[in-house]
C-alpha cells in the first residue's frame, strides 16, 4: 500500500530499543546521526513503515511511522510535564471524547493540550489558556507537529480572572492556584460536567477540594496513581528497581445546577 | 435549553452521593424506591438536568444525566470486570481515537468493548470476539443502553483460533491465555499497531511476554497501575485505609514488519 | 524435651490456618470450642509444642507455643493498634537495642509497649505514659500475659505536659499531638537519640516535621510503608486483591547538642 | 559525662546533612577532607557528641556517635545489601529477640548478620554461613567495627548442602536458591521455628513457596513492602519524585512438628 512507504518530507521514529528512540523528518540527500552510526535518508525512502534500516555501523533501526504517544514523549518542555500515567485518568475522569468542548489551563509544552484535542476529534474543540505569552508560540510548534491544530484554540489568559466560553463538557487544570479557578469553572462548566485538576503536592489538593465543595460541585474525589514497571522475563520478573514515585494527585469533581450569571 | 429538561423515557442517575446512585429510566406514573424513601418520576418530569429532587422522606436527590462512566459502572457482570484506571491505561497506551479500527477479546460484559468504542467514534469500529455464546446477548443489552452499538460489532469466537481482520489499528485482549492469541494478533494487527493485553497473574505475563519476543514485536513492556484514593479534608487528609491492592497487569507491544500471510 | 511438653497452665495458640488461630489456656478437665468442634485439653495436655489435636468434629488444629507476634495480634483494643509493618519499622529506626531506656507514649492496649520491651531486654526499660488511666489496666491486662511486665514501667501522664526521664535513648509516641510533645522530648533524650512519631494524617507529620527542625533536631525523615501481600502458587500468583492502603506516617529525627536545662 | 566526651580512637559519624555524612576514626595530629573542607581531629578531641565542629572552610559539622545504622549504611560490600525497611521486617517477623539462636546465610557483606546479633544479645548467637571463602574475611571487617563480633559465628559452608545446628529459633536466608535449603532448615529448626526468605525474583519466590508447603512448614506467607519517602514541608508536602520501586519479597513459615532425623 503506497501510503506505508515512506517519502520525503514524512515524519520518522527510528527505533532502537524502547527507551532509544528518535523522532526525524526525512529529508533527501541528508542523514541523521546516533552514537550508532548515521542512518542515509535516501536509504530510507521507499521503504515500508514498520521495516528496518541499517546504519552506517551496520546496526538495525525500526522504521516507525509516529504515532500521538511518540509525538508527545519528543515534545520540547521547559517544565515538567505530565505523564501518559495521568493524561489517562485524567481524559478517562473527564467522561471526554469525539465532539467534547474543553477548557484547559495552562498550555505549557501542549502536551495535555494535544492529547485532549486527539480525543474531541473531529467535531470537539480544546480551548487552551495560557498566561506567559512566550510559552503560547512554543506550544504552537509543539502542537503544529502532531496534526491537532484544527481542533485547539491557543488563548493567552489567567484563567483565575477570566474564562470566555460556556457550557463546556469539561474544566481541565494543570496550574500552580487551582483553587482560585473554581468559581469560573463552576460558570464555565454545563450541568453534569467534569471538573479536573492535577497537583503535586498535598496542600494545593486540599485548597483546591476545600474549595469545590464550597461552590457547585459533588462527586469530590482525589486519586494518585502509582504506576509500576514490571521487568518480565522467564526465571527473573521483578517490578523495576528504581522507579517513578510521585508525580501528582488528580482530584476531579461533577457540576451540578445552573449557575446564576450576574 | 430543552435538552437539559427531563423527559419520561429518559435515562437518570439519582445522585445521593459519590457512594450511593441509581441509573434508572424515567417513567410516566410510576416511581423508584430507595432506604431513602421513594422518588415519584412525576416530580422529576420537566426539571433540568443538575437539579435535584426530594424524596418521600424528603431527602435532596441530584438529577444527573448519566455520563459514559456512568453506565460502565452499572453494567451488569457474572466476572470481575475492567477496572476506570485499567481502560484508561489501555486506551492510552493503544494509541487509539477517532477513526481507529479495533479486534477486543473477550466481550465479556461489555464494559472494555463500550469504553473503546466511545474513543473510535464517529468513524472507526471495534470488532468484539467472545467464545461463549451466552455472554453475547447479555453484553448487547449491556451496550444498547449506551448508544454505542453503531460502532461495535460482536462476535462470536474463539481468537486464538480465529481473527477476521486485516490492518487494524489495536489488539485488546482481556483473557485467560492472550498468550496463544500472539500469532494471530501478529497478523491482523497493520505496522506500527497496538498490541494491548490485561492479565490478573504474573505467570499469564511472562507467556504473554515470551510470546511477543518470539514474534514480530518490539516495544514489550509491563507495567502495574496502583490506584490510591485520597481521603482529603483540612486537617484529616490521609490515604484511604482500604484499598484495591490488585487488579491485573497491562502488557503492551507494537508490530513490526508486514506478515507474510501463508 | 520437658519444656516442649503441654502442660495445664500453659498458654498455647490453637493454630487452624494462617487467618484461624486460637491463643488460649491450658485448663485440665476443661475444652476450647469453635465452629470445627471442640479441643478437650486432656487430649491436649502431655503432646509436644508443635503437634496436632483432633477436634470432636475429627479436624487437625496445630499446637503451637505463642510467640510475641500472637500475643500482640490477639491483644484486646479498644481503638486503632499498630501494625507490624510499622513496628518493625519504629525499632529500626529507633536504633534500640538489649539495653536501650525508651520512653513511650500513649500505652494504648499495650501492643507497641510489649514490641519495644521485648527488644531492650533484659536490661533496658520501656517507660510508657497513658494519660487515660481506665486504659492503663486494661493495657497492664495484656502486657502481663506476655511476660514483659518487667520491662515496663506504665506511669500516667500526659507527655506534652511532663516527662521524668533523662537522657533516654528514643522517644517513640503514637499520640493524637506528636508536635506538642517535641520540646519536652528534646529534654528527656540523650544526644544523637532518636524521636520517633507515628501519625495517620499528613497535617499531623507537617506540624511535626515543623516542630522538630524548630528544635535540636537533624535527620528529619518521613516516610510510609505500603506493605504488600502476595498470593504465590504456581500458574496463579499475584498480589492480593484487597489490601491495607494506609495506617500511618512514621516521621523521626535525631536529637544534637545538650538541652539546656532551665 | 566523660563518656560522651570525644577521644582519641573513637569512631565518629561527621554529619553534613541526612545524604552526606561520613564515617571515620578519630587520630591525634591527623584530618579528614570533605568536599567542604577539612576537620582537624585534634579540634575535635574533647568535645562532646552531639556537638558541632567548624571545618577549614567554616561549614559546621555534627559530631554523631555512630548507632548500628550508621556501621550498616556504611559497610563496604560488593553486592547489593539488604535494606534497613527489610531488615526490619525480617526481625519483627523472625520473632527473634534476646537470647535467640539464628543460623543465617549467606553471610555476604555482613550487614543483616550484624542487625540480626544486635537483637539477640547478650546471650543469643547468629551462625552465619558463606559459601565464598574471599567473602568471610570482608564481611569480618566489616563486622569487627560494629563490636557484634561475640555475637557471631562465622562459617564456610553452603546450607543447601550442610548445617550444623539445631533446635535454632530461626533460619534467615538472602541467597539465590532458598528452596533448596529448605528441606535443612526444617531439620535445623525448632518446633514453631521461624524460616525467613529474602529474594529479589518472583520465581525464587514461587519456588521456595513450593518447597515449604512440601516440608513441615505451615503460614506460609509473602509480603513485600514498599516505602515511600515524603517531602514534608508546609505547603509543599508530596511523596518523593524518585524512589526504590523494589528490593525483594520476603516469604515467612512457621515450622510445625519434630523432624525424624534419619
Amino acid at each position: 500500500m503506497s501510503s506505508s512507504e515512506i517519502r520525503a518530507g514524512d515524519d520518522l521514529l527510528l527505533f532502537l530499543d524502547s527507551k532509544r528512540t528518535f523522532l526525524v523528518k526525512v529529508k533527501k540527500d541528508e542523514s541523521f546521526h546516533t552514537h550508532k552510526g548515521y542512518v542515509s535518508f535516501n536509504d530510507v525512502i521507499g521503504r515500508p513503515f514498520g521495516g528496518t534500516v541499517k546504519s552506517s555501523l551496520d546496526v538495525d533501526f525500526i522504521l516507525f511511522k509516529p504515532t500521538l504517544s511518540d509525538y508527545l514523549r519528543k515534545m520540547r518542555h521547559a517544565t515538567q510535564v505530565i505523564y501518559p500515567k495521568d493524561t489517562a485518568l485524567i481524559v478517562n475522569y473527564s467522561n471526554i471524547g469525539p465532539g467534547s468542548r474543553v477548557v484547559e489551563a495552562g498550555t505549557g509544552s501542549g502536551v495535555l493540550t494535544s492529547a485532549l484535542a486527539h480525543y474531541v476529534r473531529p467535531t470537539g474543540k480544546v480551548y487552551s489558556y495560557e498566561a506567559r505569552t512566550e510559552r503560547i508560540e512554543k506550544a504552537r510548534k509543539n502542537i503544529e507537529r502532531t496534526g491537532l491544530m484544527a481542533f485547539i484554540e491557543l488563548k493567552e489568559g489567567d484563567v483565575t480572572q477570566r474564562i470566555d466560553e460556556e457550557n463546556v463538557d469539561a474544566v481541565i487544570l494543570d496550574l500552580a492556584t487551582p483553587w482560585l479557578v473554581v468559581p469560573l469553572a463552576d460558570q464555565a462548566l454545563t450541568v453534569g460536567g467534569s471538573f479536573l485538576s492535577f497537583s503535586p503536592t498535598i496542600e494545593q489538593t486540599v485548597k483546591t477540594t476545600t474549595a469545590l465543595t464550597e461552590n457547585a460541585f459533588v462527586n469530590v474525589e482525589t486519586v494518585e496513581c502509582i504506576l509500576r514497571r514490571i521487568k518480565v522475563k522467564e526465571g527473573q520478573t521483578r517490578p523495576e528497581t528504581l522507579m517513578i514515585g510521585h508525580t501528582g494527585y488528580i482530584t476531579r469533581a461533577r457540576k451540578i445546577q445552573q449557575t446564576k450569571l450576574p
